[in-house]
């Protein structure tokens, strides 16, 4: 990140005991990122602190360090535990000053005259001096824009969500698009792919990934899918897009033997849109993911067109049963072999008269291996009007939900190859 | 909070670009403090830092000069951008030292030998001096335990949630537990219900929930399961306990007809006992959810004595030819009625030759809802020795994937209460 000059730098801070006591989720973060990531804001920190003053005031003092804008969320309520007003006052070393048309608010709110408040919400319209108060129309708690005289901008919001994202919409955001018009452009490209590790993926766009370039490159991993993300800056959108094309040119290349989709898609759309897009149908038998591949593939709406049918045969006899697998099969190979995989393969295609079968059957542990059948083997068959075909993977670890989960993808991907195969 | 003399602090990190650029929700913190608070560890506050190690440093030092424990997540994968073993290293001042057990382990892990792993592997096994390294039997980033001269202890986490519980579980909390032993015992037990409603379970064990009250009661709702936790604090097990039971056996009574199990137990696992205890077998239809009840069903180990066979009915014709539903039923009523899952259910039971058959159709949307039958409508079905009954749900909601995981949890639900019956 080499624009350190001309970056506009966001501390996100978010203020209360229940986050740091595990019982609720912080998802205000998320979306106060994701909101200022278009303004070409940068969120340089995001800190958590509880309730207490000092740590409050610490935790402020550290974003006005290293942010031109503080965005607080939490402590603005009616109880004794709510101290964002006071810690940013102590902050600056103002005073609280009474706001009458808070309390007007706030007793408009509660449809009763402002005699009859508990004195608890009284307590709400106490604002640091030099603040500008922000009209909550989602609850009590005001929100607050505080400017300050090194040209930095504070602004507390109250931690309910709700009335947190109503405060950005109609006060902040409009604010900050027009104060800091957006001298460069930030655009977000991921690229996702399976059937190859972070690691090799890594050594192939490693020149991509010096630290400082422009775009940034980074990588992350789940379930087996590892995703490429380059976020380019620009001065302007063309800009931003210029620098971005040849870096994703240059990435897509390197990946093309594992890419499956870019930003929203999953494994499972890709896989579909694959089926949708070549006119194909699938069935699958599942052993040992045991209908998981078939719940990821309809977790995208209008599968239907594409699964016929799924089998679940963790036993021999539904293996025989549903799908046709010879006993003398099993009782030669055993259910976790090519042998079966490519059976039952071919015999729930025949069935559901499908394009494409598919199968998986494996041992997902965390018992069942033996030296020669280990915990994380995975038989795979795939079978076509041109033939069936095999495949062995060893899937690392010993977790069963994460042997049966990585299974259930690599089923997917290889629906996703069969259907764009001739 | 009046123990700051004796209270053990914690801060959390969790590290990376991903965090602030709004890409995914940090589930990492919540967890973490979850799992400190038994242990009577406070955790002081939550930072999230950016891949730069600069930022990463000073993150480290503000989280040394408040907490004695440090747990830091993110930043150990393989590649450019994973930079937090160096900013470890900075902080102290050492350097950092290459491990072979570490690559070793990496190399078994890929099943390959080390001269064929990536250089970028070899970057994972250089540690910091003075730090011992923490077996990660989930993924190739090693863990770290780096014990301070100043007799704090800073511990690094691999950011995939996985593994970080893995790390969390085999080697940090049964080190935290022996090194800070807590002077006050917190006990926490947990009840789960599946078919009460939370507004419903919060009025019947309303007298428990006043605030200031020990044990300390809440309520928490996740996939139609509604959870009541108990905290019981005490300076002994004993005084904990003592103050535990009473509370206990009025929230047992006021939830039993819901009630399926405690603590660790999953619908999953409560159903799979109930399976197994009463020696009976299933076997699953399913249309919308599409393999997910069976897949949840054998998310726990042993699942294979009960489920005899599932079958994946998408299409008309799969429910036709895999469980012999009359195409004349489907022509009257619709895929998605009572008849048909009655037909669904006794067709797969038959056909697998179970004690118990179920089944699930219903619209799971987004799209194919008509006023007469809205997205959100399932019906299910129970066939046993005593005869087939039908269920219908209206599910809230138009979210596909939030319909189809209520279904299925409710399937598994019918299956425990079947397999209960006689």
């Amino acid at each position: 990140m080499n624009e350190q000059n001309t970056k506009v730098r966001a501390a996100l801070l978010t203020i209360g005991d229940e986050l740091l006591l595990g019982e609720i989720l912080d998802t205000n973060r998320l979306y106060l990122a994701q909101q200022l990531l278009p303004l070409g804001i940068t969120v340089v920190c995001a800190d958590t602190v509880g309730d207490e003053i000092a740590d409050i005031v610490d935790a402020f003092k550290r974003a006005l360090s290293r942010a031109d804008i503080v965005l607080a969320t939490g402590g603005l309520g009616p109880t004794a535990d709510d101290l964002t007003m006071e810690a940013l006052a102590k902050v600056f070393g103002v005073d609280l000053v009474f706001h009458p048309e808070v309390m007007e608010q706030i007793a408009q709110r509660f449809n009763r005259p402002i005699s009859e408040l508990p004195p608890s919400n009284r307590k709400q319209a106490w604002v640091p001096r030099g603040a500008r108060v922000l009209r909550n129309d989602f609850g009590t708690a005001p929100g607050v824009h505080y400017p300050t005289s090194a040209g930095q901008h504070v602004f507390l919001m109250p931690g309910v969500p709700r009335e947190m994202k109503g405060l950005l919409a109609e006060h902040v955001l409009p604010f900050l698009r027009e104060r800091f018009p957006s001298n460069h452009v930030i655009v977000i490209k991921t690229l996702h792919c399976f059937g190859i590790g972070e690691s090799v993926l890594g050594e192939r766009v490693k020149d991509l990934m010096q630290p400082g370039r422009n775009p940034d490159v980074g990588t992350r991993v789940n379930a087996g899918v590892v995703t490429l993300r380059l976020v380019a800056r620009g001065a302007t959108e063309a800009e931003a897009q210029a620098t971005l094309q040849p870096a994703l040119a240059i990435a897509r290349e390197a990946l093309k033997d594992g890419l499956f989709g870019t930003d929203d898609e999953t494994l499972s759309s890709a896989t579909l849109k694959a089926l949708v897009s070549r006119r194909k149908t699938v069935a699958i038998a599942e052993s040992c993911t045991a209908g998981l591949v078939a719940a990821l593939l309809t977790d995208t709406p209008g599968s239907s067109a594409a699964l016929l049918e799924g089998a679940v045969v963790y036993s021999n006899a539904a293996k025989i049963r549903a799908c046709g697998v010879k006993p003398e099969t099993i009782a030669a190979y055993g259910a976790v072999s090519a042998e079966t995989a490519r059976e039952l393969a071919v015999g729930i295609r025949e069935r559901a008269g499908a394009d494409i079968g598919v199968s998986v059957t494996g041992i997902a542990g965390p018992d069942g291996g033996t030296a020669v059948k280990p915990v994380g083997l995975v038989y795979f068959g795939v079978a076509t009007a041109n033939g069936a075909q095999t495949f062995e993977r060893r899937l690392p670890g010993r977790d069963r939900a994460m042997i049966r989960e990585r299974a259930a993808m690599q089923a997917l991907d290889l629906i996703r190859r069969a259907a764009l195969e001739d």
